[in-house]
């Protein structure tokens, strides 16, 4: 997940390409294909290495055990106006939230704004990826989702019954690059601590604790205890709301019904999730909506900064130039990844092998 | 703004009547002093004690100045059929809340859905007070307010260009206490500071930090440094995220624009909020939602607690059992304070002075 030195690099379009390659000789069809590359390889782009290729050795397992619709029939199971409860019939994720993202700004730019929730879904990469897509249309965009893993305790239990529950929420700008919050309601992810553990580091104090509420900072000891979530009690709550609107306001699972990815690639994930999209228009006029964010973006980052402190950055900054710099100089894929993307493409008969 | 043994209870009714003859007073309309009273009752009563009757003091030190439009022409600036925009005239923060939160239930009864963003406004007392109102609709609510004061920097940042800004979310149940979050994006409130220092006690770590990012927790050195946001930069960009959504948007102040109300009691607040209201038939039958709703609360309140623990919160239910006790057993009220109203209550020629 770190790069290295050694660690090959590749032009976004060269994985873009793999990915539908796999994925059609899966047993995807070719547009939906296109649509699972696009959105992952945005996620390798924009920096976030643990939801883009990375994943698809995982998601091609799911695809093999037979947990996930191949072709699925996404579609609005209810629907009005400016609300639509999207049935993703199992498909793979990224299909379903493109489908439900495009419903949601359609229906937002008739009606002014949108909320789109989501079931029969599946892990769908990094929240950001849909959160930004209203933006193009000057439009603010809002995700949620379960996570597809239960790593964390409600405040002041020790049962694993909840997962990361991030928030995303992306707001259009002029010259500056656009905001981009995206941000899990746990300290650290349970990833970042997996890799810890393969390295032999250890993790700082605040990201776990035991079931005596001690901190846990060797992260092999990782089983024994939970991740902590940002604030407190104030993480916990924002965790729990979030489940409530991404799970149980769409019928979809949200605390110990959550099916644990990674363990069970034969059970469908029932994963849920939920989209906003509002038109910048009903508030301000855009141009002038713009100008202000940019200026409120520029006497943030311009305020004096720590000692020792290069730039001051803005939610999404850093992943907008990450962006800029691989679209540029390619992106960096871990030497193991590559290794189980060779082996996957041989196992395919692909004649690209990434090599 | 602890109880103490020693401080005076008060039936809740008393303290509104109190609040609403003291506005009334001080040249409120009888309506909007009753609204007034009434919510800054209601964050007593949810032991917001620095939210409630507490405030009143500095209330009317603002209408005194001249700081608060006592006859607001409140009304929509813009509209359509799922949000609008609210002109709050300078009108006090509970009027023009109310007035936009009854707004969006309104719309969101006919549409579906709706956000109403609000400027021109004043504090308005706890984000719950509002986010709560569309829970007897069965509908969710979502509350965001500007600050109105900066103690927090940019993360990486030094200068206090940022507020505490608040997110307030609201679900409806069935025989479970409503869900309520109400968090402040910094981990801990410059009130709670300013008690501590009063009092001579100390703060935590991770409350505060001085200009070189050192913990502070003698808070007679407040003014060295800042309040930390709740999960490092997550929680700043949560912030900075909410000051958009509920300043910018709606051509409020956000950052160094943003009036301190304690220190310019004369000048226009310019406040910023967003209220947000959706039906949950939307997405489900409102019973069946209900009943979900109970089930996932009770699965996470008897989940196996940490030794020593006894009993795991939802968000919202503390304030809603502090509800029920004070509406049977009275509010205390701070000694001091009681002081401070009976002085204002001398000064208005009130017959009642909270004797």
């Amino acid at each position: 997940m770190t790069e290295k030195e050694h660690d090959p690099v590749y032009p976004a379009k060269r994985l873009e390409d793999f990915i539908k390659d796999v994925l059609v000789a899966l047993g995807l069809p070719e547009g939906d294909a296109r649509t699972c590359a696009a959105r992952m390889t945005e996620a390798d782009l924009r920096g976030v290495d643990t939801h883009g290729i990375f994943r698809l050795p995982q998601y091609c397992k799911r695809i093999r055990a037979g947990g996930i619709n191949l072709t699925p029939h996404v579609r609005p199971a209810r629907e009005n106006a400016v609300t639509a409860l999207v049935d993703g019939d199992n498909g793979m994720g990224h299909v379903v939230m493109s489908f439900a993202t495009e419903l949601a700004i359609r229906k937002a730019s008739l009606s002014g704004l949108a909320w789109v929730g989501i079931f029969n879904s599946n892990h769908a990469g990094p929240a950001a990826v849909y959160s930004t897509m209203p933006l193009a249309h000057d439009m603010i965009g809002m995700y949620m989702t379960v996570a597809n893993a239960n790593h964390m305790a409600p405040w002041g239990g020790v049962e694993r019954i909840l997962g990361t529950n991030p928030i995303s929420i992306a707001i259009p700008t002029g010259e500056e690059p656009p905001i981009a919050l995206d941000i899990a309601t746990t300290v650290s992810s349970y990833g970042k601590v997996k890799l810890a553990a393969q390295k032999g580091e250890s993790i700082p104090e605040g990201w776990m604790a035991d079931r005596k509420g001690r901190p846990i900072t060797d992260p092999k000891r990782s089983e024994e205890g939970f991740l902590l979530p940002i604030g407190g009690y104030k993480g916990y709550g924002l965790n729990v709301v979030i489940g409530m609107l991404a799970g149980v306001l769409n019928g979809a699972p949200f605390g110990r019904d959550v099916v644990d990815f990674n363990k069970a690639p034969a059970t469908p994930n029932r994963g849920g999730h939920m989209i906003f999209a509002m038109r910048v228009d009903n508030f301000q006029p855009v141009d002038e909506f713009k100008r202000e964010m940019d200026r409120v973006i520029r006497e943030i980052r311009s305020s004096e900064r720590m000692e020792g402190v290069d730039r001051i950055w803005l939610p999404g900054e850093m992943e907008y130039e990450r962006v800029r710099e691989r679209r540029k100089n390619g992106v960096p894929v871990a030497a193991s990844t590559v290794q189980q993307l060779r082996q996957l493409a041989a196992e395919l008969n692909l004649t690209d092998r990434l090599d």
